[in-house]
């Protein structure tokens, strides 16, 4: 295996970081690692926000459910899917002409560009000793996330993500045996039949992790999971940004 | 500069393959490496199809715009967000209760895990050799495709993905000068005058690329794709599959 595998299946997620700072060196080479990533079509139609303002990052972390890894890594990257600067680069060209930066098509590759980029610089992070945690609950409160961040129509911060340097080292969590989700030519619906080995692997992890207080499989805590009301404000928040019109 | 921040700024999309198969472990480590990406609450809400039959390659390459290297790629994966998988997987756990697999927050969820999954796949299969291009022409005729893959509800193709060992080598596309993707604590729109700059970069490399033919800068390029039609098929389509009804 060599030295790039192995970092990428050695990957944990990072909820607590020790004082010592990232240089700006060091998040120069984390964001080119992530513009190095594959953009459709060129786009590149993301920007990311480099938090470092104490004030800032705390009500930040007030927004996204009180994660205090938000306060105490030293930068907290928030990734945007961006419309905004291509919409802005393109009118020039344009005069009257009618433009679809407004398509859920765009919205798509914005949003996963974003993802794409960040992915990389994460890998980027861990290569250089670093660690990260991928932030969903800076869509908790979006509108206030946004507004705080001065974020214009057509950009909306698909998640956030701690960058510093670990102070944990938490074990790694078990994924799903790979026949579940590999298939074949096709979608096969037997693969479901995986989950239920999956359901005493992830069982047996969070037991040995909460000490026994905790043995509920995989299929439960997702079943909680998708019978939760989450976030349903977003599809109102992104048409009002000027996203998915149509 | 260490092994993998050094491969991942050594990227470029491979749109020629040599006929060397991808055998059953390297196709097991990269999807293997793409499974330990990171995911939102451990929901692993994506499932890769790896398609090798050929007849079927073949019609999903006419599907995305006869894109040969489709065709000659070993490995065509597509990669699918997977909210069908979670559904099915709490049904048993819930009874009535009502369930929000088809909320826009789930659907960003699944999109991004299958996002974060597949740029780790890709960072290594370049680490073993391999080359990768992300196909979102995937999306151009994506019932069909869809179809043609037996996807259920509740899954949708994000992107395709080629796989195999390179038989060029392009150079290194410059991207967006780092000012204007990287943000410090807010978003700044004096950012977009980095363009002017990018348009020069990319202006002189398109020309480089082409012998002269082809010296259209990066903006005029971006606004000849926003005025595009692309894929206006898209959200009616996904609300059809059940996603983003609310």
């Amino acid at each position: 295996m060599n030295e790039t595998l192995a970092l990428l299946m050695n990957h944990r997620s990072i909820r607590k970081y020790s004082d010592k700072p990232v240089s700006e060196e060091q998040l120069a080479a984390v964001v080119a690692a992530g513009q190095m990533a594959s953009t459709s079509s060129n786009v590149q139609a993301y920007t990311v926000i480099a938090v470092t303002d104490s004030d800032k990052k705390q009500a930040l972390s007030r927004l996204a459910g009180n994660q205090a890894y938000i306060v105490e890594c030293p930068v907290f990257l928030v990734w945007c899917a961006d419309l905004y600067r291509l919409k802005k680069s393109a009118e020039p060209h344009l005069g009257d002409s009618p433009t679809y930066e407004d398509s859920t098509e765009n919205f798509i590759v914005a949003t996963v560009d974003a993802a794409l980029a960040a992915q990389n610089a994460a890998v980027a992070a861990e290569s250089l000793g670093m660690g990260i945690v991928y932030i969903g609950g800076i869509r908790n409160a979006i509108a206030e996330a946004s507004e705080l961040l001065e974020l214009p129509e057509l950009v909306y911060p698909v998640f956030g993500m701690c960058l510093g340097y670990p102070d944990q080292e938490p074990g790694l969590r078990p994924r799903l045996p790979q026949p579940a989700v590999l298939h074949r030519d096709r979608y096969d619906p037997g693969a479901l039949a995986e989950v239920k080995t999956y359901d005493e692997i992830s069982s047996a992890y969070l037991a040995e992790r909460t000490n026994g207080a905790n043995t509920a499989p995989w299929s439960q805590l997702m079943a909680k999971r998708l019978a939760e009301p989450v976030r349903l404000h977003m599809q109102d928040f992104l048409k009002q940004k000027g996203f998915m019109k149509r």
